[in-house]
């Protein structure tokens, strides 16, 4: 008998062992049928990236109690990839979750995050997804002031669906001083991250450098996910995977004269 | 005495030995000084990744008479970042261009292809930026045909810049059977790679999944890239790395009601 209880996807980049996917897991089996598909290395800032020129496995895992549950040797979009074609065998997937990421995934993060690709790649699919994200590096992090507004989020999500977009990227402060003070819904913060590379030379005596660097942003204003985050709020992104600048393209017009050979 | 020429990176994903970024680089030169950094290993479907928990290598090759080359060691979004923070030291970059690839980057493709999220990176930091790639996956491609367009594309932004954007993704059609008809300024197609896992033993009776797939879309008509390159066109898509749903925020807001302490 077909079960009629939602089936979420969970994944992240930090592996099955990660303190955040332990608890996403423990919320969504509450509201679902879970099954968990997640890399078997540390995939951080792998960003979008799919692996092509190498196979890739598939380990059954008995992680969490009475769920299914698989290591992958691939990326975190390679996870969802797999867990869609190969494991659900495209049955329906009615949300996906990914994280919950010890880390901030604010602003310019999302491009470089395998969390939030993890998650961007079931919305490409058509699925309701949501990326979370802790504003707190720590493998120590305390997961328990986010936990019941992440399972608000999911319900709202289950229930409602997300028009115009099926990605939220859900950023949740540090709550150690201070209790969250609520959600708000916030555009993605125009930011980058300043690189300064660590410079050495390895036992060889050959030159190396290691990638090091602060974000830094002139746009933390209200509305914005930067914003939210400092003010305490939960920051949630609608996002989309049209990346076209639809405002630029009357602007290029002019382009379609070009003719080299005129 | 500074130079009056324009100072213009060159990266791809394909190495430096692909013919792509060799034609690349004989245009670049002709219109500015050129600075070349490429990965040392290929790195297409890498997507935004950038290298984290290792060091990253540079070494200084001469692959390109009388030109400043690098191989790296990191993904192509390294080889921006290397680029611009350690071998230019932060000088002012006037263009990035990234390709010309083996094999097209239109619709979906941006957010897995290395060419496209190197040029990507330096739009994040302000670059005009312009990822190339020739619909023909053959290492073979003849880029005869395309050379004229691309000097013009890249002409064009050197003196207009490009409004509301930093990054045109730029397809060009396999020009086999009939000539480029022209440039169209178009927007991303909605498509997805419908994936189908080889499956396999290995030597050792393990079993493995290996990505295939084809790109499917419903979304083809006047106006995309995909209907662009299919008519004999250049496909310009302007990309933002701002990946905010703006049209979804006024319908969420119901979610800043949520309260799970209520």
């Amino acid at each position: 008998m077909h079960s009629k209880r939602p089936l979420i996807l969970v994944t992240n980049d930090d592996g099955m062992f990660a303190p955040g996917i332990r608890r996403l897991v423990a919320i969504a089996s509450e509201m679902g049928e879970v099954i968990v598909v997640a890399p078997n290395s540390p995939q951080s800032a792998k960003g979008h990236a799919i692996t092509m020129e190498d196979p890739i496995r598939l380990h059954k895992v008995d992680a969490f109690k009475g769920i299914e549950a698989y290591e992958c040797s691939g990326t975190p979009v390679d996870c969802v990839k797999l867990a869609k074609n190969v494991l659900l065998k495209n049955r329906k997937i009615d949300l996906c979750v990914s994280g919950i990421n010890h880390g901030s995934n604010s602003s310019i993060s999302i491009l470089y995050s395998g969390t939030i690709s993890a998650a961007m790649e079931a919305a490409i699919e058509g699925i309701n997804s949501i990326g979370f994200s802790l504003d707190d590096y720590s493998m120590d992090a305390d997961f328990d002031p986010a936990t019941p507004w992440v399972r608000s989020i999911m319900q709202y999500v289950l229930i409602n669906g997300i028009e115009y977009s099926k990605l939220l990227n859900v950023n949740i402060p540090h709550s150690k001083n201070s209790p969250i003070k609520g959600t708000l819904v916030c555009r993605q913060s125009e930011g980058r991250w300043e690189e300064e590379f660590m410079e050495g030379l390895d036992p060889r005596g050959q030159k190396f450098y290691w990638l090091t660097g602060k974000f830094v942003t002139n746009d933390a204003g209200p509305g914005t996910d930067i914003y939210a985050l400092r003010d305490g709020y939960i920051s949630i992104v609608p996002s989309l995977h049209d990346l076209t600048s639809h405002q630029a393209i009357p602007g290029l017009k002019s382009m379609e004269l070009l003719n080299p050979h005129a």
